[in-house]
């Protein structure tokens, strides 16, 4: 590869508009990735998530560490080729999943041993085990290990995992094999606290990483403290490089954060909504099993280039979910994904025309308050 | 619409080569329709179901009689358009989902009064009633009413049945509305006396039907008894008509029926058994579960032109079916329904060809043994 990995192309104010290499291809950001945690993403095949014009997905280290394991698909020729995406891959180190899901967990300075939520097996996993991990996966992007802390928690937790997750991010990126087109990104911690979000900034930016994620704000802080986050923490970042805020968030969330300087995403809401009977539409998100589509022929939204948005009335998704058809997740998935990725596509114009305010404002308005 | 609606094209000993027109299309015979009972092939999408090759799709009248309704289908415009396939499509009257799923049954000259199995609710279905749900539901193919008696039981009840669904028949045939390229097929039942099963299908030719069929064979019935009532039943049929061999079967089923001069299939089992972790080979049935399968790097099929059948390797099979993810049953139930089209593909070249026998031969030769 030649040149820098990300490219700035065009601000407006401080919404960024960039373009980010990496060996399996580039990604326009801003740029949401759908989730695929056990290498998929759930109920959409490779073909239907390239449809909806998603560059990069992410997947899951703990999952996958456990089932199939890493060295399996090293063996079956890595990560993309296993789950049939040819495009860029993101992978998480794991340690948000250890805090969420794991049981049994001890943490040290060495890592975090705990034992699988499948089958009670014993695992440990350090800074070295997961860049290893996410080598053998192929991934594009690596994440650092940090230690993931749940909000709230007390300040002196909050600032002991910021400062650990510091020292086992410098291990990371002693362990990680640099080679062109791969990434390693940081993750900037320190829970709601300014003072420790900036230490853990420069602390990163001390190490040098490729990119930098935000973590700890995907569950229980609130998109008002998100956000405060974000302003505080975004300009504290070099501008040379990718901001990735991680596991966020609802379409107004992304709109936001953007705002805030952000430029890559992942989350499982489009997903798993989709498997609950929801749907996302520039109005607002609707509940498919509500009887107030049952007779409806409109379909979700004619306007985005999605089968799933344009060739399906609202009755039949209705029926389709009041009956529990595999394929009502499978089209209020796609369309989904397609909807978050028009919605980045949106700004991504907005931003290059320079008129992200005007974007933001149309947004908000048309919001007319969900169904739910 | 002109000509005969069915056109025999080919003959090879008793398999037949034809081809049914219908008011949405034609379709190559032999052929074998993919069920979508509850409007949807369950977890494909109908982009997928068309890329198989399937023409013609089965629905079910029971499970849309219930939810959504006949009516609600009709004020949305029908069935093709509701579930988004433009194809032909064959509606089953009912009659074989009340037996089999309904509660509270009484069954009388009139017709039959259930309660619905999914809310309690009281419905009954006649032959008029059938025949008005098929037509406001726009099958291409409509099925008469029939009383189905579970195999194995009472000659005399058999007897009893088949007698009353000859007289729901003639009182079908009277209220279907003909129009070109809409079909009403009769049913031979019977059971497994020839007597009975001649007595039925000279009563329904002295009606007249569009196409024949021969129920009462998918359950309980086993292969070898099928067979010989298909022997005996299918030259009591008019060489100028579709035969359909109702809710048959597994791989040799079609082959051994085809040999016998059945012209249509439909049957639960390819999106079933996908659904489960089993996939349908030219070696036999693999169960994806199984351990043999977790670093398999081969594709099921590669000469099947199915993304399913190609593109993915047993190793990330086996790991969706072991994880129990919604792409495991996608991609097994695509790659089923793609080998039964292949399946019949082959076997109406075959046909063509005047080599059926070796076809057979080699097919059976092939079988190695299931993996089950």
């Amino acid at each position: 590869m030649t040149g820098p990995s990300f490219a700035l192309l065009a601000t407006d104010g401080v919404a960024r508009r960039g373009r980010l290499a990496t060996a399996h291809g580039t990604v326009e950001t801003p740029a949401f990735m759908p989730v695929g945690t056990a290498a998929t993403v759930k109920a959409l095949t490779p073909a239907m998530v390239a449809a909806t014009g998603a560059q990069m997905v992410l997947a899951n280290t703990y999952h996958l560490m456990l089932r199939p394991s890493a060295e399996r698909i090293a063996r079956l020729g890595g990560l993309h080729r296993f789950m049939g995406w040819d495009g860029p891959i993101l992978t998480d180190s794991g340690g948000f999943q250890v805090m969420s899901l794991a049981s049994l967990r001890t943490i040290n300075e060495t890592g975090v041993q705990f034992r699988s939520h499948v089958d009670g097996a014993r695992y440990e996993l350090t800074p070295e085990r997961a860049m290893e991990i996410q080598y053998l996966l192929d991934a594009d992007v690596t994440m650092v290990l940090d230690e993931c802390v749940a909000h709230p928690a007390e300040p002196d937790a909050v600032a002991e995992a910021m400062r650990r997750s510091l020292r086992w991010a410098a291990r990371c990126r002693e362990a990680f094999r640099a080679r062109p087109g791969y990434h390693l990104f940081g993750i900037v911690q320190g829970g709601i606290d300014p003072a420790l979000r900036a230490e853990s900034a420069a602390g990163l930016r001390a190490i040098g990483f490729d990119g930098y994620a935000v973590g700890g704000l995907a569950v229980g802080v609130g998109q008002a403290a998100m956000f405060d986050v974000l302003d505080v923490t975004a300009p504290l970042l070099p501008a040379a490089q990718p901001r990735y805020l991680m596991g966020v968030g609802k379409p107004d969330d992304l709109v936001g954060a953007v705002a805030r300087g952000i430029d890559l995403f992942d989350c499982v809401i489009p997903t798993r909504s989709g498997r609950t009977g929801q749907a996302f539409s520039r109005e607002g998100a609707l509940n498919l099993r509500n009887a107030c589509h049952a007779e409806d022929p409109r379909p979700l939204d004619e306007s985005i280039p999605c089968p799933a948005s344009r060739d399906f009335s609202r009755a039949y998704l209705h029926h389709l979910v009041r009956t529990n058809e595999i394929l009502g997740a499978m089209l209020l998935s796609w369309h989904n994904v397609a909807y978050y990725q028009q919605l980045m596509a949106d700004m991504r114009a907005a931003i290059e025309a320079g008129r992200f305010d005007a974007f933001c404002d149309d947004f908000n308005r048309r919001r007319s308050g969900d169904d739910q």
